[in-house]
């Protein structure tokens, strides 16, 4: 194997380390808001360093592999990907700490009307980043598309999920009743955007393949 | 001057280019919340397309820069830098679409509680977005540094904002009032998502300078 083969499937490693990180982040947050278990959070801080740490070095590895060994087509579009695909993971760990920040506050008190569809939010979203990280290592075009079909979905439920939680601002009438169900409003409104990312990845993966730009379909 | 050269400043100009237009969407969609005007929202839908379909271009133009003329150090990292920036400003053009979106429902009521800080959230986050821009066109890091100083005022600020809106949900106990405090919340996190963006640009601007990453410095 070529050396810059080498160091491409090192790249390619490391992005599906840093996407296994964010996985776990999503699935800790998630799990101390439903499963009402704040140690959870300590797995979230945790790997949040590691993913810092993780962009800032797949980022300087993608411009040294652009700087010395020149690559054109396929290859290029490879890294240049990478780089976007860097950058959607890290900003789905911050979603997924504000996520556990929000939960954490949120479950020192008693349930609030089992959190209306935010566990079927969760659900569709995992399923998003799952498909969107598996077509990257694949090259899988077709289930990335299928990524992007799912958008409306998640779209649909978060509208959902924002109607009942109104009503439930209407019924409360003191500031702490308020205040949770704001934070649980963020939070189906993070779980929205860990969808957009997984969104953006599958973008990334459809253009990584075809060489064809798929974002703005109906510009 | 070289072909590339020429290249590169047409790069420089398209981006300076974009980011004319997402500043005038910012300010039509702010105008069209605060001076309750309606017709600002053709300005923010019309200029979308424009810079949905620039972020491709800018894109294609980047990587055909690479691909063609494998440019190392401080012209690849203006490259890759502008792919960033690229991808801020056309994230920023979106938050500007959600303010519009909110405020053309908003203003169709009698205005609720002079918008609290609102008004204040905007005119900082104008500003970042200004000097960041700037900060690009001049290649000003001390500049940019000062858009990062600018997040912890902004962060404060839509703090305050929050108080003030939960406080008039506690108050509310009818959907339309709950409806417009629920907008303007999610206005107030659109502003701060754009200094956001703006920070973003900064960081990269000061890569672009002195090739060293700033991002996450408490990691």
């Amino acid at each position: 194997m070529r050396h810059f083969d080498v160091e491409m499937n090192d790249l390619q490693n490391r992005l599906l380390d840093m996407a296994g990180l964010v996985q776990a982040m999503i699935k800790a947050a998630t799990q101390e808001l439903v499963a009402r278990d704040p140690k959870q959070a300590d797995t979230v801080f945790c790997f949040e360093k590691k993913v810092n740490i993780q962009e800032i070095v797949i980022d300087d590895k993608c411009l040294k592999l652009i700087a010395l060994n020149q690559p054109v087509g396929a290859d290029l579009r490879f890294i240049t990907s990478a780089m976007r695909i860097n950058s959607d993971l890290e900003r789905m760990g911050d979603e997924a700490v504000n996520i556990s920040r929000k939960a954490f506050d949120l479950i020192k008190h008693s349930e609030l009307n089992p959190l209306v569809d935010i566990p079927k939010m969760i659900e569709v979203v995992q399923n998003m980043v799952m498909d969107c990280i598996r077509a990257f290592n694949t090259n899988d075009s077709e289930l990335a598309l299928s990524v992007l079909a799912k958008d409306d979905e998640v779209n649909n439920l978060k509208n959902r999920v924002f109607d009942d939680l109104k009503i439930l601002m209407v019924k409360a009438s003191d500031m702490e009743t308020i205040q949770r169900v704001v934070d649980l409003m963020f939070i189906a409104k993070s779980i929205e955007r860990l969808g957009d990312h997984a969104t953006n990845i599958s973008e990334d993966v459809i253009f990584m393949v075809h060489g064809k730009d798929v974002r703005h379909p109906r510009t």
